[in-house]
């Protein structure tokens, strides 16, 4: 892990790929071939970097024709059929294709992202390897006051420079101690390295590879690029929707319009937007909507009261 | 699926290997590129044919080598790694490879596939396309009376010609029958496939691809190859053993050896050897084995009373 | 197998229920303590009953709490809390209430049941039983003619009762034939069950225990008593949300309004509802739509060109 | 969290399970109700208690006989078909038995824990609440050399006090530390949460509801309950073992005899078993083992070269 740096120079990856290169007649990705390997930063010191992929655009489509045989004819075009896909929640097709990812996160994000339980991992484990002294310390942009109102996230109130200074004093200084003791129990007093690590903090990084299918994945991306998931792991999902996008351009359209900028409309909105439609006039009181469910409401579609 | 025939011909699967070739800086399995979109004759009508893979042999090391860091330093080789792996059931890293099929068998067999939920699934669906008239009757030498003793397999006492026979044109009627009446509920009498479809027997032959992760699979082969599985499904097993082989030859080897061929014993079968091992006679009265558990110990080890 | 009318009578189950009777400290749902071990019909054969629940809404919310903590505080009821989770998507609490139910149902609706693969299951085998003589023939309503439109559904035009009295007299009479055939293979001829059952339509009735988590339950009847679903399923899925409304009355009503009555609305749409709200007039030319997107969004909320 | 000691005394436990009682006809183990609510004390501010269970042994034995039907016939006992299905490795029936359970336990327990992926858990979460001042210390008979062999577990060497004291008063330094400045960005700084907690140390204590089926349960413990799990997740296994016995006494049984304390035998092993039995002289060089498996092997049936 040391010379994690070293194994990821631009130059060593380059001969990886070079070394690796040949022939293949599986499905091929062109433009997802000319990132594999390359880590992409994140945060301070983290990455993601694609290490594998099985299947393309073309592959969902193959799959669904499977399926439903006689019921595709009629949608001729790649595009209209994955887009039908989408809309309509066909979500088997989607698991036939599948990524793999080197990933360089705070335990804390990985922990969020253990959550995902469809999905293959393999994490470094500090039960058999000493850690490096890498932790995360946010920017002074995302340093933020708790909210009062939204338990989960934090206010639009950012610190004044002298204010946020301090904090940043307090996490810097935080890591560098229990690093400090980490590698003195470690060195100095032979402790296990299984009982050394239990100080180290949840901003420390860890490195894992992860596989999951193309509907599984997009679930994750609809759950952490989503504005309610903490800043650090949105940071991660925003990177893989970019490697999405070079991956199955056709896919990844669909499911911005139709999963991950689309919204869920209950039966008792439903039945409140046709009242509109037709010129009623509707508010809080007249919606039968909890005061809570009515704000939703209206934000979605810019609705003024 | 009229026209499937067609599209696995020789001539057609070498265009389209032809056309899909390209450069790839993926881990590729030589031997494995070779077979990819082949199909392999399975049954009377079946076949299983490789559609894509992901991984090799290293990528099995090298995640492992994510997790266990410096525990694997020892290690040099990739074999002995991956025996070592396989033998203590560290099974994360297997799940880093994966593979698609695209299966033909009957309705039965399809019915204890699916029972391995852990898999990406998408089957020729009855209520949009029309099935074919493809039955599996069994071969003469797989037809024998009903065993007594084992419920679950078959009598050694095959049955005579004649008698073979009198099945075999009950079992090509009785499918033949059903056809017929099925094309006359669609094409005279105009009925729903959905509904008509219900008359079809389970022997009639199904279609579909099949994604599943390396981890799983073998778990598939370790209970579908094993003398217990009814023999058609065993016919299946048998050929994606020959594909693991050409595609991961290094963890094939392992399989065989640690999962597939080995034995779980027992805490009281292992105190049993350990006696035997000292010179001990043990007989079933002393092993305070049940009468069952007695004749598997005993069959496991060659071990005459 | 064959007594299961004697097993499943008033009587016997009563005296099961009254057997089982005694105190227990676990959450309780009375209403669902009525309804255990009492089949409910469907279909010409089949039933469906509660064997075993874990959980009630209070179960959820007491899950939530664990979870959010602090964040919960302020919705002091179970029934806001339970909204909220619903609408939010907040799955994992759902997820710590089971059920456990004993079903009959023909093999053609076993086989889409067993799509939904995170649930366990313990189907009657044939290879070890014999199957009795019961098959799915569909009430002369239920008879209709394919469409040439959807190509999964039927269409809306029934059969006059002479034609549909001819589709029935074929069902019945295959049915029967494929049953005598099957019967004279293994009691005159000793066929193996695992190949005599291989001539058996899929309209036979087979049975099945079944146990899932709230959350995937509530997955398996939003795709299951949808309008799109085979008609057969549905009317299981139907009798599951009675049961479901029994057990977890108020889960049960957000169940409807938030997820099997509400509707996913693409960016797309959102977009065209904000300017329709505006009062700006949206035709299929100017709304970007597709046409058959065009027409799915005009259907969901009333709207006339 | 702050009143949970008092949420878990004893009076206020007594006084859920007596508001709570009422009668059922689900199946009921009457040693598993006892215990119910009842927190059992693990490491030094841990607990697990069982919340709730769905099934019996019974229940486990009711499943396999839909399964199976005519084929578990002839084992009449419930003892001898569990024990039956344990050795066979027939698990769907296990499946259908459910437990949750409500545990206290140190993150860098919980992060090994959350890799059994077949399960339903609700954590506490550090975003919504602040978390109590509560780390784990280590007893001085844990802390030991890390071994140069073995580089996973703990060497036989342990510490003398005056060394032991030291590491001690370290962890306790460090986590006192942390806590403060956690403590002083909320309070005084006024951090989000989410970014405040990222300096605290794995070993905080962090609680969950934990929900999943037998077979997964046997299969967690399996591994967990192994001399290779680290000594602090065994505890709670060891724990749940107990609660297992309570629950399940004959399907405990079985597990100890047929997968815990069993042997998975490499079919090499096992062959070299037979020759040895026939009375053979092995010895690593005719064994064609590697010395790494070699010694393995002895270890198994105590073989002395």
């Amino acid at each position: 892990m040391n010379n994690l740096s070293a194994e990821l120079s631009e130059a060593t990856i380059n001969q990886v790929r070079e070394e690796l290169q040949s022939k293949t007649v599986r499905a091929t990705s062109p433009e997802m071939e000319e990132i594999l390997y390359k880590p992409i930063s994140v945060l301070d010191h983290g990455f993601i970097r694609a290490i594998d992929y099985m299947g393309t655009d073309a592959s969902i489509v193959q799959a669904a024709r499977v399926s439903y045989g006689a019921g595709t004819r009629k949608i001729q075009e790649d595009r209209g059929l994955i887009n039908y896909l989408m809309r309509h929640h066909h979500t088997t097709p989607f698991e036939m294709c599948e990524i793999k990812l080197h990933i360089k996160m705070p335990i804390f994000v990985a922990r969020q992202w253990m959550r995902h339980r469809t999905a293959s991992l393999n994490e470094h484990s500090a039960r058999y390897s000493v850690l490096s002294s890498e932790f995360y310390i946010p920017e002074v942009s995302q340093l933020a006051k708790q909210s009062d109102i939204n338990k989960q996230g934090k206010s639009s109130a950012e610190f004044d420079r002298n204010h946020a200074n301090e904090i940043l004093k307090i996490l810097e200084q935080s890591s560098h101690n229990a690093y400090e003791r980490y590698s003195h129990m470690l060195d100095d007093l032979s402790l296990t390295r299984e009982l050394a690590r239990t100080i180290l903090p949840i901003s420390i990084y860890t490195e894992m590879y992860w596989k999951i299918d193309l509907h599984n994945l997009m679930h994750f991306l609809k759950l952490r690029a989503d504005s309610h998931a903490q800043y650090e792991i949105r940071c991660y999902a925003n990177v893989i929707l970019e490697i999405l996008k070079k991956w199955l351009p056709i896919t990844y359209e669909a499911f911005v319009n139709y999963q991950k900028e689309a919204t869920s409309l209950s039966k008792k909105n439903r039945e409140l937007i046709k009242r509109m439609l037709k010129g009623e006039k509707i508010t809080q009181e007249n919606s039968e909507l909890s005061k809570g469910e009515w704000l939703e409401f209206t934000a979605i579609f810019d609705i003024k009261d």
